[in-house]
């Protein structure tokens, strides 16, 4: 049977503080080229990898204490993640060759799947980037969606404060609360990443948390009556911040908390007895819980993006050798936009 | 005009660190025994008054960056709470000589008030101690309705965990989870109060958090499976320790945080960022938020307390000088049950 070259992304080992470059290995293996009739299985192609924060915390080595948090990748074995891939052969009656997907897959050229409803989707829509299935189009477009239209409960005027705001999920999430009529600020790592807030995002305000002294009195200067809803991505100092300066009946969308993943020893948020007389709701969400929402999604985003009321900014790494720096650069905010890797953009 | 010799409870300066008694002075003043008429105050003797956690927040200074937190007593006046009183002469067409009320009141032996809808209730059912009025069924029993009721979302088969379970709000938290046919454990601070809860309370387990090296294991051996719901009365290590054991989906209700409020610095909370991974929602409430629900739950509450199917402890200390003692007693986890103070037994 023919066979084809296949590099992967290899953990070598469980990963304790920072996340290096050296943490991944770029190995090869084969890969056969035909999958059994019946298997229920599909050779894809990978044609981009998207690089997410929740990644590190599957490097972790599994708590028995904490069953529920993230699963852990196998040291050894090639790492996984999200990706836009083609069919080259398919064993399952609901996919065929040349059929694009987007979902999960290995970090490799090739990946052997089962496609599974709500982990697996067809492409429709192909007069975007492809690579827009890793972002605006898939799991981030999604998780601004469901965060900030179902968790947030947002209403016009109010105030929102999004953290990593020039990231995969904060420029949508900033994107959607200004055409719902709120004040919208951002935080990010860098003048530039600001300065894209402000000017292509159309955010009402921006800071760079690194050039702040003093986080509490950053949002005291652009929120001087409070925050309504913050759109949590970051964690840690930023989240005590927040609390400090929160309206009663706000509310919290726990996205993720960037800035405590690679910490071996997690900050301390010590403001939190004060949510009881603010009166706020800090929600932890998974977008993987509404995408029974997924086609009302995309009925909501397209025509936002065809019209051009919506920009994207993605920020792409050129081939599988790149992944593991693309990855690792994430926990540095190297990033600007959304971080992918292209490992492909040859379609046949 | 007559008047009388009013006693009162005076703080001292702002406290920082554990209150101490000798931050609360008992000094006099007189009163006097009439009221204008068309004043709309009226004079109200104090039968009881009732200790709550959250006044050791208003003895804090006030902190300009945080205006929505507890509104600070007056140092050289008389601290303010809640209480049960009996009207004596009233200017307020509402109100009349005779009147039994429950509500906002001063720490005295005497108070004018202005009667306030949803501060100052009229108490209608006197076939049960007046005292209950500082508890059951004032705004303990009206927090623990709506904390559970409303923000634990609970549903039958449950599990849930209810900290600072024998006091004010958790007796009743825990009663009525095993009314909805949860599995309900609590944890307490003495052999005596965790006897109440498996005993009186009819909680399916308890433990003496003091006397647990661990409090992750301790909860991991309660709820082998995890927890749905946590009725949070004391933040700090707790709140870290049940979010690890916390089942996906779970809810935390926020009524109080009452391990941090005599900290100079309080605990860092270091788990946050599983909330996301679990899907938590975590809300701060107060129960003056739903006071227009509150006859609902006297028609709610009455009957259980008439056929003996709801039970109250409280612990009561006598007279006005015994005031001080009393609310610093609650801190240190002296009392057993609801504490309050008996001003006045003398309903003449």
């Amino acid at each position: 049977m023919a066979t084809l070259i296949n590099k992967q992304v290899v953990l070598r080992d469980y990963v304790t503080g920072f996340a290096n470059e050296s943490d991944l290995v770029i190995t090869s293996t084969n890969v056969d080229l035909r999958v059994q009739k019946g298997s229920m299985t599909a050779l894809v192609k990978n044609l981009y990898l998207s690089c997410d924060p929740y990644m590190r915390n599957r490097m972790r080595k599994p708590d028995p204490l904490s069953p529920a948090s993230a699963q852990s990748f196998t040291p050894g074995k090639p790492i996984s993640g999200l990706g836009v891939s083609k069919v080259i052969d398919s064993g399952h009656p609901d996919y065929r060759e040349g059929d694009l997907l987007w979902g999960a897959v290995g970090w490799e050229e090739y990946s052997v799947i089962t496609p599974i409803p709500n982990l697996h989707f067809k492409i429709q829509h192909t007069n975007f980037p492809l690579s827009y299935y890793t972002g605006l189009l898939g799991m981030p477009g999604m998780t601004a969606y469901v965060g900030f239209y179902e968790i947030c409960s947002p209403k016009k005027g109010e105030t929102v404060f999004v953290s990593a705001a020039s990231g995969a999920v904060g420029q949508l999430v900033g994107q959607f609360a200004k055409m719902m009529g709120c004040y919208v600020v951002g935080s990010a790592g860098s003048k530039e990443k600001v300065d894209l807030l402000k000017n292509k995002f159309g955010f009402d305000d921006a800071f760079n948390y690194k050039e702040e002294h003093n986080l509490i009195v950053a949002l005291k200067r652009c929120f001087p009556q409070g925050i309504d809803i913050y759109f949590e991505n970051v964690g840690g100092k930023m989240l005590d911040a927040v609390i400090l300066n929160m309206r009663p009946h706000g509310r919290i969308a726990a996205c993720g908390m960037i800035s405590q993943y690679n910490l071996q020893n997690p900050e301390g948020v010590y403001g939190l007895s004060l949510i009881t007389y603010k009166r706020i709701r800090i929600e932890g969400f998974n977008c993987f819980d509404y995408f029974h929402k997924y086609s009302e999604f995309l009925e909501f985003v397209v025509p936002l993006l065809s019209e051009g009321k919506i920009t994207y900014v993605e920020d792409v790494a050129d081939g599988l050798e790149s992944a593991p720096a693309a990855l690792v650069g994430l926990f540095h905010g190297k990033n600007v936009g959304k971080q992918l890797v292209a490992v492909s953009r040859d379609l046949e």
